[in-house]
């Protein structure tokens, strides 16, 4: 089913090794996101190439095409898109709150919504939610809940907690039922509020989960949430593995490693490289101000015979020119859009393995310095 | 430069090795479309594990994006590219007869034709043609032609094959004034008509091209071209290369390497593997009534968990099934068109190899039939 081992600490932040069905996934671990069970314009075989070892794809999209059902007849998500690493699926709640918006109808049995391919209407449940997850068969599952927007009130987000854990008992009753050997992860919400993020951690702590998914923690501009976050985790047993649901940037993960975070999953590397943006390390001249990235369309890469990062060894930066690939951008080649992929989610994946080698050496703060430090003001 | 050692002859097919600047090619042989300097979703590298020796960029598009002198600037072709294989360029002659059709203006010195990407204005001499494709530095160029459609009259192809011949000269005095160490290719044109194919290719022939590129020769449904080429072939010296413009169909290339044809250029195999084509080889049911393709969105292919074809060995057959790339067909997901398209050069690069074997073996026509018979209606 699943084993976790913590290899070392450093301080909070813990490098570990998460055990499925598909092997080993080193810990701390960005994880990709191949939403239609694909990770848009790479292969199963480029992903493991730059060193990944799980994907998560999204529920809410499996669900409505090819549908379940059919990915189970041909043998489950792993075999589906020949990925033999670990796998993860989301719940499909948060697809439900975001893709549908305030049009879908929450009850406190589940939800209706419209589809967003042909809006014809559909309706999760949590049993359903199990389902589903359980059709696709994914080594590491979600339960369903019900998100709000990070600014709703008090009062909103706590209803809405309410009934996430209503769900949650639902939902590891209807897994406990099907004997399957996928491991489930209770979801904590509660918003922007502590003490709800606290009775929440509380009550999913108190379950029989193997780990924890933190939900609902983006989208705060102040950063409040860090300090929320680091207070919840308190609450949840150290030696199961934490999943930050959609999170994150560069700073985001490092600040949520330093409060014992394990796991992350997030489009922006994906996406942000299909719009044109490309990461650079520290030593590259990315940093918290740039937020790591720059744009390829930028016309002064025109004649840039030099790679996307003078200090990364992918295969992209080994063999193309960011000269080359602003004329695939300018163009709108297919290839543009694997390349830009490739590096981004080879930055994220040494970024992380760089993570992981300083909580071994303990000098997670050392590192995460270097990274996030402000730039002076240069010439 | 350019040699080419003819190692077999199986009639008037032959096998043999074009050798450049950028190492040996093995003939007959397919050339794959990199039209803006990309294979559409697919990298060199990738290109390169087909077990492809060469590709062919399109003249007419690099000079408009991104300048053929960026691409001179960043060190020509092979490594704008990343492509360390021999490289093709076309003239441009046929892109802008074929994208601005009878909008382009063609005079005895040239052609003013209009951007297809902005409507800019633009005019090619042979001159131009030469100056363009010595910048962008392949290893094999052709000279500038005049194209007509394959119905034009005879006075009509007559008038443009004798503009050829005239832009021929220019392009060739150009060449040698340049003192490029590409191979320029002299291109035989004369449209269907018997006679004006004889006269075009003995002109040709007269002078010192180290190869021969055939254009214009599709668009005939009757295939009565194919005896025409046969006898043309007749004028051109036997010891050089001969390059097919813009063929082919698997039923062409068997037939015009059976006149003794050597390299073969087509945006067939990548154009319809965008378009949710697949090519499957006789053993697996192509044939020239299907030609040799299936389509990938039939529904019957939804839940079907065997490959592509189970007689192909490529990457994408021994890792995905037909229902995974048809779930990515219907959601239009980025891998799809990287899969299909190395599918189907794949079948095209061994459908080569096999060609080149059974003409070592002497035993092409057995092959040519096998592919080609006719298939009886069968329950």
């Amino acid at each position: 089913m699943l084993s976790f081992q913590i290899i070392h600490k450093d301080g909070l932040a813990r490098c570990g090794i998460i055990t499925t069905a598909h092997g080993n996934l080193k810990t701390p671990a960005f994880i990709p996101v191949a939403t239609r069970a694909a990770i848009k314009g790479l292969s199963a075989q480029q992903l493991k190439e730059i060193g990944y070892e799980a994907t998560l794809a999204n529920t809410y999209h499996l669900y409505l095409k090819p549908g379940d059902e059919i990915i189970s007849k041909l043998g489950g998500l792993n075999s589906f898109m020949a990925w033999d690493g670990t796998t993860f699926t989301d719940s499909g709640g948060f697809q439900v709150f975001s893709l549908n918006g305030r049009l879908s109808k929450t009850d406190d049995e589940g939800v209706d919504f419209k589809s967003y391919i042909d809006n014809s209407s559909h309706r999760f449940t949590p049993e359903k939610s199990m389902q589903i997850q359980q059709n696709i068969g994914a080594d590491i599952i979600f339960t369903f809940d019900e998100c709000v927007h990070f600014n709703d009130s008090l009062e909103r987000t706590k209803e809405a907690m309410g009934r996430t854990h209503q769900w949650t008992l639902r939902c590891l009753k209807e897994h406990q039922k099907s004997n399957s050997n996928q491991a489930l992860f209770g979801i904590v919400q509660g918003g922007r509020f502590k003490d709800l993020r606290e009775e929440s951690a509380k009550f999913i702590a108190s379950l029989p989960f193997p780990g924890y998914g933190i939900g609902g923690i983006f989208g705060d501009p102040t950063k409040e949430i860090h300090g929320i976050v680091k207070h919840t985790m308190t609450f949840l047993p150290e030696d199961k593995p934490k999943h930050m649901l959609g999170i994150g940037s560069v700073e985001d993960i490092f600040d949520y490693v330093e409060c014992g975070a394990d796991t992350f999953d997030c489009v922006l590397p994906t996406r942000l490289a299909r719009l044109g943006y490309f990461f650079v390390r520290p030593e590259s001249g990315g940093n918290v101000d740039n937020k790591f990235r720059v744009r390829i369309g930028n016309s002064q890469f025109k004649e840039d015979n030099s790679s996307l990062d003078p200090n990364c060894s992918c295969f992209v930066c080994k063999n193309y020119s960011k000269g080359y690939i602003h004329h695939l951008y300018k163009v709108k080649e297919l290839l543009f859009y694997s390349l830009m992929t490739y590096h981004n989610l080879y930055f994220y994946c040494k970024l992380m393995e760089d993570i992981r080698s300083s909580i071994s050496e303990e000098t997670f703060k050392i590192l995460k310095q270097k990274w996030l430090e402000k730039q002076e003001a240069s010439e």
